[in-house]
């Protein structure tokens, strides 16, 4: 049997400790696996002293997670402190300037670097596995690195952030508000006490420039991503979406379109009777579209200490195994500048929930405002004079559009509040078919 | 640049023409993708002359498939003529042991022989790589071989042949009974001319059997499989089905039981509500059950010449770029002898509809049986005396038990029928929650 691969492990949280526990209870089989002994011989965190449930005692602490880098004793670097810039970016430099190559669940440092490091990790002859940076336990990275690379990808799509997906199955199930299962997520532990960058689509938002790159062979480009969030959806949207057979999802989208890549993470309507539809809870799924292949679904769980091991341990054989994959997929030389498509040329169709005053020709303004712009419309639905109104007297109107452009529908809506028919601002939510 | 990888293909149908393609077209970025080039220099097939749609003459023909094994101008074979004996078999055989790694789709030889091939490639320093073998486009070897293996996986289950999933989703869709479902499969090209492989669940006896070898550790044992086909499932079983909140599948099943290792096709009902019950059409979905990852679920194109060249190029770019996987993930010394479970133990849920003669005491009799053999009852749903009635005058009986085991199941039913109170054959489907 070849040598041991040791392993360095920068971060024990939750992930940390897990990876820490099969890399030990699973000794033996992984080694028959990878062909090869692996063992953790150094580990860095923040607190050396707390209790992990995992025995640290075998293993050489560093205070400075950048000295395991130049550790001679470790192989391989897993970085699991997260943040893209700091100790972790510092680590992976250093890892990678030895030529050790690295493990990693940090979206964020990749969203933000990863270009930089995919060059340098081949400058240095290493690389870096990331599979547990986006979707946690489902091999979507390998998917798209390795199992389909004979494919044209046009397209991908996915609910990439078990929080955002728990309070909307959640809200829909309940009727509540959204704030009111924010609160019930974070008391499960399924959110943060400062929820923000889940909830506004951030974290959705990195995950999607990573899969963005590896699908259209372009550098990372994290800042190109149209970001919005859940906040804003209302128990009234998701009866309205049920009514038409829709569910409401936060969904990141990359597609090629003739304008270039389009990247955006916001809240969307997909029919009822698809794959990412029946995706509830902290579920997470990633769709791909691809030639000649198809389209692909994979579902999983996208976070937690064990899928995220998972992931990890994964990555960790392959490389012991001695098997190398651009970190992108292909040479970090032939990476694209994406085109970045301005999401006022986005196309699709859309859901439109206008608070319209109940008074005469009201409907008519609304029509002739959208018609005036060239928006076709699939289905109005006015919710009559009962549960549904407001204490001004204001009626939903539901707007379904055949597909049209971004700026068609923002303009038209405009031109709708300005002619004071309204009461409360509109809520736009865009349709995948 | 490293050296060209020299590609000898044998067997031109659909797959193979569709594999040709994808290389010949997509030949400079799977190079730049694979840090070497991939070319195709030899092939063969029954037909020389045959239209395939691809131009043939810039590779060398070979009648005998298994020459190509010997021609020093492949280094790479690429084995899609099918079938578990004969020339597919031969020709792996000496591309092993002339040390040449193999890509096949051939899920029928892998499970007849699979075991002594996974020898004989580690033997001679190959391997054999064989995504294409189950569920197409769906990377799920990828899965099981590499992504997941820091997990124990306790159960495989998935909807393998998209011949049975299109027939049963159309008999649902449309109430219509199986064989006209499977003419209309026929006339669509989703079904043979003889169905039987497909409908009666050899073929996805042979893609459960790899699936269950990389997911147990253990050697493959097709001949173990336990084996229903679709033919007996009726539309009023579907409509039962909906009735109670399920939907019945094809499914293939393999877990790990105190008894040994299940492995098992057959009808399932589904709950509605499941990944599995929203896989439509010819479309494949395997979903995988481990620990600590928890359920993993992937969907897609089992079948097709686009699908399957996906699966077959992904494999050939992973060799070209010198990665190599144990063919069952680990040696082949340490597969173990699986330990079959006899279907008689397995233990579950049941649908079983009973078409009851419409006399006094039927009910109590049926419900006595049950009892005597210990079997519990979650529901009984009579269908009265309107369109459900037989012209003898039987009305059906649906009974659902609680998990048992199958043994009692088949006892309870014998003994049921005994009793006179039957008119026609009683239908048994199992339960997977």
């Amino acid at each position: 049997m070849a040598t041991v691969m040791k392993i360095g492990i920068a971060g024990l949280g939750t992930v940390g400790a897990a990876t820490i526990r099969i890399l030990e209870n699973a000794a033996n089989e992984l080694a028959e696996r990878a062909g090869r002994p692996i063992r953790v011989t150094a580990v860095s965190a923040r607190s050396k002293g707390r209790d992990r449930g995992v025995d640290l005692s075998a293993y050489r602490w560093h205070d400075d997670p950048v000295a395991l880098a130049a550790d001679p004793d470790v192989d391989c670097i897993v970085e699991l402190m997260g943040g893209a810039e700091g100790s972790a970016k510092a680590l992976v430099e250093a890892a990678l300037n030895a030529g050790k190559p690295v493990v990693t669940a940090n979206k964020a440092l990749l969203a933000a670097h990863g270009a930089g490091l995919a060059r340098l990790a081949e400058a240095k002859g290493a690389t870096i596995a990331f599979e547990a940076s986006a979707a946690g336990g489902i091999p979507v990275i390998k998917a798209l690195r390795e199992a389909l690379v004979g494919n044209e990808i046009t397209r991908v799509s996915g609910i990439l952030n078990g929080t955002c997906n728990y309070i909307l199955s959640r809200m829909e199930a309940e009727g509540l508000d959204f704030a009111a299962c924010l609160k019930a997520a974070q008391e499960l532990g399924y959110a943060e006490a400062d929820p923000t960058f889940d909830v506004e689509g951030y974290d959705t938002a990195h995950k999607l420039a990573l899969l963005t790159a590896l699908a259209f062979g372009t550098e990372v480009d994290g800042d190109a991503v149209y970001v919005e969030g859940i906040s804003g959806v209302t128990p009234l949207d998701l009866v309205m979406a049920e009514e038409l057979g829709f569910r409401i999802k936060l969904l990141g989208v990359a597609e090629r379109t003739a304008q270039g890549i389009e990247q955006r993470v916001h809240p969307t309507m997909v029919p009822r009777t698809s794959q990412l539809a029946g995706v509830m809870g902290v579920t997470n799924a990633v769709e791909i579209q691809a030639k000649p292949v198809g389209a692909i679904t994979l579902v999983g769980p996208g976070a937690g200490g064990g899928a995220t091991a998972s992931a990890v341990v994964g990555d960790i054989v392959d490389l012991a195994r001695g098997n190398r994959v651009p970190v992108f997929g292909r040479p970090s030389g032939t990476l694209a500048k994406p085109v970045r498509a301005p999401m006022q040329q986005h196309e699709g169709g859309y859901y439109v929930r206008l608070q319209v005053l109940d008074r005469p020709g009201a409907a008519a303004t609304i029509a002739s405002r959208m018609a005036e712009r060239g928006i076709s419309l699939e289905s109005i639905l006015q919710k009559g004079r009962g549960t549904h109104r407001s204490a001004s007297g204001a009626v939903p109107v539901i707007l379904i559009t055949y597909a049209t452009t971004e700026l068609r529908v923002r303009d038209a809506v405009a031109a709708i509040a300005e002619e004071g028919v309204l009461d409360g601002p509109p809520q736009v939510i865009r349709i995948e078919r």
